[in-house]
């Protein structure tokens, strides 16, 4: 089967988990959903549901925090009943040795030269994670089937890039093609990747992106895969700007 | 891929839904879970943790209170991770123009001999739903790929049988073979059907098969996907021979 453009890609970030609540870096650390985050959830899905954006096929990745948001979204646009595929390639990014840190902690501890370097640069990853470290995961079952070599122990922005494009190319690209409106639940930095490869934007642009929680964000795309209008369009784009400014002041 | 008996199959009948508990006929009307059902589902996946019968694939209807039941079990089992596959051919039992009927309206409107032909016997159908009805799903997009013949507008148990048998043999039968352990998440008809199969229960036999609800039911199947001990085994024996026994009382 195949379609004709324009595609229908939205991507949606998940809402509040318990360690962003108490300010802990997460990365691959399976968390769930605090409360304000199931309800930006159900908020997303609503949205979509009025904007008639409707999924036929979800993509998501390995972690509790996506999944859920994802199953509450569709959930609320009566979308809940759509084939489900799930891959690692759309995980956060690995927070190396930082995951379970307390972000205060680790900002007073190496300055904040270095933790802006490790939160927020291109190609900087974190050290990385030690496999004994009880927030490694190391004998997690759902990487069991990755040979030891693929499976990350810290990521920067750029390896984020380098393993999620081909999950793009190989999984969500063909579902786009044949005609299908395809919702896209990740993180924070997996979702920016994936921007910066559909808008085009430089190392230096993606650094200042920053994705709302529970806002739909949907990419209409032509024949080459690439968005109609750069950026795409927020479901809700006086709730995504006023996120995005509250983002942007938190740096100051 | 390839793997070697005893296969493990896990199914999971999903709890009470918003209409079981307002006691309404309800098919293949897309209801919520109740709290209560909420809460069978969680304890349903704590069971599998506990016995380490751990899906790694899972198999739902196209039906929220089976999509919602596994999502719950297999979060509280750890396993919300998996790939999903959806069918139609695992809902519910189409109970044609009796969905949506309140079922003591039904009893005393029809009596008891012919409302016990439509809920338990093998082969008798209700009459057909009306496309019309509110309760039918004639613009349900989720059937929309469905040619119009093969949408059923009523299902006997007989009818069951013939719409999933082909989803267990092209769907879940490969994925046992690939030696995962597959768990099927649906309802008290399209799993009695599928039990009915596997143990080659007799027509009348089935008649008084009851599958407890948020109890998993686990096979182990050998290389000719028949199991190795008829019935297979309920994760908490005690509490399904307890369930099943309700229900038979409640018949008298």
């Amino acid at each position: 089967m195949s379609a004709q453009a324009p595609y229908t890609l939205v991507l949606l970030r998940h809402g509040e988990s318990e360690w962003n609540a108490a300010n802990l870096f997460t990365g691959w650390v399976d968390v769930a959903l605090t409360e304000k985050g199931r309800a930006e959830a159900v908020r997303g899905g609503r949205l979509m549901a009025e904007a008639g954006v409707l999924p036929d096929v979800l993509h998501t990745s390995l972690l509790r925090r996506a999944i859920t948001t994802a199953q509450l979204a569709l959930d609320a646009s009566e979308r809940h009943w759509v084939p489900v595929r799930r891959s690692w390639r759309l995980n956060e990014r690995h927070y190396g040795a930082l995951q379970g840190k307390d972000k205060k902690a680790t900002l007073e501890e190496y300055g904040e030269e270095q933790f802006m370097l490790w939160r927020r640069s291109y190609d900087t990853p974190p050290p990385p994670i030690d496999d004994a470290d009880e927030f490694a995961q190391s004998d997690d079952p759902r990487y069991a089937d990755l040979p030891d070599e693929a499976r990350p122990r810290t990521e920067c922005l750029a390896d984020v890039m380098v393993r999620m494009l081909p999950y793009w190319y190989d999984a969500i690209v063909p579902d786009l093609r044949a005609g299908n409106t395809v919702c896209v639940a990740a993180h924070g930095n997996s979702l920016r990747a994936l921007v910066k490869h559909l808008d085009g934007m430089s190392e230096e642009a993606v650094v200042g992106l920053n994705i709302p929680t529970g806002i739909p964000l949907v990419y209409r795309l032509g024949e080459d895969m690439r968005p109609l209008t750069t950026g795409g369009e927020y479901l809700d784009p006086d709730a995504a700007a006023d996120a995005i400014a509250a983002v942007a002041s938190q740096g100051r």
